[in-house]
């Protein structure tokens, strides 16, 4: 994901609570920063993850990858960048960079691949897929 | 890894406030799981996470890639099995894997690479790669 | 609550995960040990707070008082002890302690008020009493 | 505290991860909230938590009481609203509501008492109440 090619972005600061014994944030936090950013880019498509599970459909993550570059810190403000790409009939592919404040260094790089399905099971995300302008 | 495989092996039950609005351990989750397995094998091996952050020697993660397989529920039991091998003379790399109990579902595939840092930098992890017996 | 009280007892191990930049547990967590604890020790009594909730039922804690007299730090063993008492028709108050082990020491005293509610409003808590052993 | 009373105040909306299966934000998660609203009213007043701890200065809670009154659900807007005084020559209680926004409900009162503790042993927070404007 180049500079310019992101579709969304979401503004953040480290709250001291998500830093652990290393004084910098865990690395499991990473996870709550991309699915945030992830829903509200969502939300921005239509896409309500939590109206879908009252439907009976869940968005899943299958797969993520996540290269961590270097460390936030207590009050570091940061941004969460997202472009997405479909791939093949059943999967999205959230490339989710993040980028410290004002400076822009590299924070982590990650490649998040997601799923609907329906009790359990994988379904077509036709809709979603027209929603997100993927088609 | 095969079964036969693991070096380590620890149980867990899932505590439902691990789960989300989907009924589910929410995806961050795992990672606190992975680690706090994997510090309890360092431990085991000599090695403790927290100590050698206190000489000024940290252990990051660099990388790390999950596939979700299957997801946990309350209360479920389940156990993190680790492998660990050696990669180039800085990284060390943990494969682990999470099993539902007692019918041993694979529920997640992990692969996790750590490097040994002093103030920010990469070091030569001579004496964790010794203590782990990957010398 | 003295130490021959308690109905319920839980062992658990400080994960490094749950300890802050202080270097100890953060606050918050303990409430995260405080709600398994009373989890575990209501399904012994045959009580699922997952289940009640697909039946649309959900128990809620309505006020905590959290007195904390020690930090926990990383790996420290600890039992959360458990006494309950019922408090007139519709509440039930956990006595719920935090000890170090194996010295016994105290870490924190909680009284924990719990209600159950459906669709928002309390409902007397008639068949929970009963399970309890409380009418 | 009423409504004209607090010091500062800090907006936050609700993130998905921090609901647990009952759909509704967990419980702990509100101490997090109150931490970190805590945390950035002590930054306007130049004091900063972390680097307290990194001079051997901590700030912690001794004692917390929180009233739920509401529950908080996905996306909800809210403000944690904060007034502050001082207790003896130790202690300082932050008074901390949460309102839901824009129809300003209340979801929960919360007292918390702090000391400052050097070495485990509490400190007359003299510089603190100073900055505060407590003396």
């Amino acid at each position: 994901m180049s500079e310019k090619d992101h579709q969304f972005s979401l503004e953040f600061i480290v709250r001291d609570y998500e830093c652990d014994f290393q004084g910098v944030v865990n690395n499991a936090n990473y996870q709550h920063y991309l699915e945030h950013a992830r829903h509200e880019f969502l939300i921005l498509k239509g896409i309500s993850a939590v109206n879908l599970h009252e439907e009976g459909i869940d968005l899943i993550v299958s797969r993520i990858e996540i290269d961590y570059k270097y460390p936030l810190r207590s009050r570091d403000r940061f941004e969460v960048r997202i472009s997405i790409k479909r791939e093949g009939n059943a999967r999205l592919v959230f490339l989710q960079n993040i980028y410290r404040l004002p400076d822009e260094k590299l924070i982590i790089k990650a490649i998040v691949t997601g799923v609907a399905t329906k009790k359990g099971r994988p379904v077509a995300p036709g809709i979603l897929i027209e929603q997100l302008g993927l088609q």
